[in-house]
């Protein structure tokens, strides 16, 4: 097999503010694997706080490339676990060997993935619209912005967070989600917040407190009439365990936990502790947003907005329709480049 | 694609009674489909009473053959479906081609199918081994010959079924299934049966009455004890939907379905039902039983002992050990021809 890369920078429609601070856009990489005449696709999105980038990608893409080139057979577990041992981290870079790998399967089947693997798709997968931090006026200009998805995931922890939310009532009835990215520190605000969210129509709460803040998490967990689900706190397969009875749920990410085959176990795992799931996204094209899309029926809430928030989307792939993302029938994750990126 | 097949008849260890009657074999044809120089295999297995034969089988692969000829990529439902638009019936000669497909798939991606289709694997797979219509003596020695396996399958229905259950009881305290193949006709018997049977350790009771009858079973499923499962009365998808609330459960078997491929979608359906599911097969070899095996984990309870019950086995595939199917790592569906079937 053989494996090219591409660098990119995805810049934001929107500078981004949230907890961590504000960046206008999120390095990014685009592979492509050929394999018996086809070729499969796959993405890595390195928001920078997570580690990645465009060198530590291009370190692990030229080692990789040398694995894949003496692998004649498409046993993605097999080959995942041989890439996999080639360094620690690089889970972004990981997830895009994944999905290219994945993408050749549906590929060399003639099926979406998501009929590969017996994915009943859901009547219709409603993806969440983000708002990060802003002013009341771009609060308002988001808020139309969204006017097609039913869902607004709203960013908290910036200080003001009862006016945020009261700004974004003002402006909709919409079902709401926040998102604080580890932004409190006060267990009996955050419970109050909860409470009075409940009564604001919020459907849950991600990521309250610092990731490795366990223990308040349980503590809001057991109190919270709304479901807390772990976004930082969750990287990867062996986390899931450690947060049964800290969690209501998780925020299952392709970029956090190296593709497409862990994310499946993860959801298993999870659904096996009666958590629920997420299923996110970074800022990212069409073509990971599409890969995680063939999973999208299995999860309880999606908000794989990614295409939307970036200025260029490399990637044709799944479709928006009214806040909902299409499934199509191309074989494979669904996604093809746009013009002659490789 | 090419499609060869071969006729075949596979006798019986014991000629075997059941509520129908007794037979020494059941006809049986192989299929070999070739793609991109890789071989799938499937098994069709033709109990006679079912309405397929050497004949019927025969002129279905005659017309499949034209189809698959023309056929480049291996997309299986459109293959099914037009495979499934050349005739009706033919359920177990569809299987066969269903098979040899998912077979294909799971070499082309160098995967066992149930790896490919992300199924995990149960922790044990225990398969029950029938006994039908016996003596006393042949009872003792077909309990002997079944000492390895966890559960026994009691065939029911030949006017003596308590005497019988006493004479297994009285060798064994394994748990038992029975199976009366629509042979009862008095429902307060059968209610009798079933509460007496509870006492017993019989874990449910299969096809009670006529498989048209469902009044008499929901009668039946509404006030007995044990589970009461669906399997003359439970041919294909469209069976599942209209059996709930006569039945608990469903007894699938690839034959009666046309394969894997609806098989899954049954599964589906049925756990959307709260029925529970029991993974059946015909007299046949370890070809058709290792294409099952491949989604026995996702099954309540596991009858597969078809090779264990026939003089010669033309395939290697799934093992038992200690009465559990051991799978493979093989790709595909896991069984190959032995020697030169083809």
């Amino acid at each position: 097999m053989e494996l090219d890369h591409r660098l990119a920078f995805l810049e934001f429609r929107h500078p981004f503010g949230i907890a961590h601070g504000t960046r206008t856009g999120t390095p990014a990489a685009f592979v492509r694997i050929g394999h018996q005449g086809l070729y499969g696709y796959g993405e890595a999105s390195m928001p920078p706080y997570l580690g990645e980038s465009h060198r530590t990608a291009r370190e692990f893409y030229d080692k990789a490339k040398k694995t894949l080139a003496s692998v004649a057979e498409l046993n993605i577990e097999k080959i995942l676990s041989e890439t996999d041992s080639l360094c620690e981290g690089n889970t972004a870079a990981r997830a895009s060997i994944d999905m290219a790998l994945h993408d050749l399967l549906g590929k060399i089947s003639g099926m979406p993935l998501h009929r590969l693997w017996k994915i009943t798709p859901a009547q219709a997968i409603h993806s969440s619209y983000t708002i990060g931090f802003s002013s009341k006026e771009e609060l308002q200009q988001k808020v139309n912005e969204a006017s097609a998805h039913r869902i607004l995931k709203i960013k908290l922890g910036s200080g003001n967070d009862r006016q945020i939310i009261e700004t974004v009532r003002s402006l909709t009835d919409k079902p709401l989600s926040v998102d604080v990215n580890g932004g409190w520190t006060d267990t009996s605000f955050a419970l109050d917040m909860a409470q009075w969210m409940k009564e604001k129509e919020v459907l849950f709460i991600e990521q309250p407190f610092a990731k490795d803040n366990l223990d308040d998490h349980a503590w809001l967990t057991e109190r919270s009439p709304l479901p807390v689900i772990a976004d930082e706190s969750c990287q990867r397969l062996h986390d899931v365990k450690k947060l049964r009875g800290v969690f209501s749920g998780i925020n299952i990410k392709l970029m956090k936990c190296t593709g497409l085959n862990e994310a499946r176990k993860m959801i298993e795992a999870a659904k096996g502790s009666g958590m629920q799931i997420l299923l996110g996204c970074m800022s990212e094209t069409s073509c990971a947003v599409s890969a995680a899309a063939q999973i999208a029926s299995l999860c309880d809430w999606v908000d794989l907005d990614g295409p939307l928030l970036i200025k260029k989307d490399y990637f044709s792939g799944v479709r928006f329709s009214a806040g909902s993302i299409l499934l199509n029938e191309r074989p494979g994750i669904g996604a093809e480049p746009i013009g002659n990126i490789f």
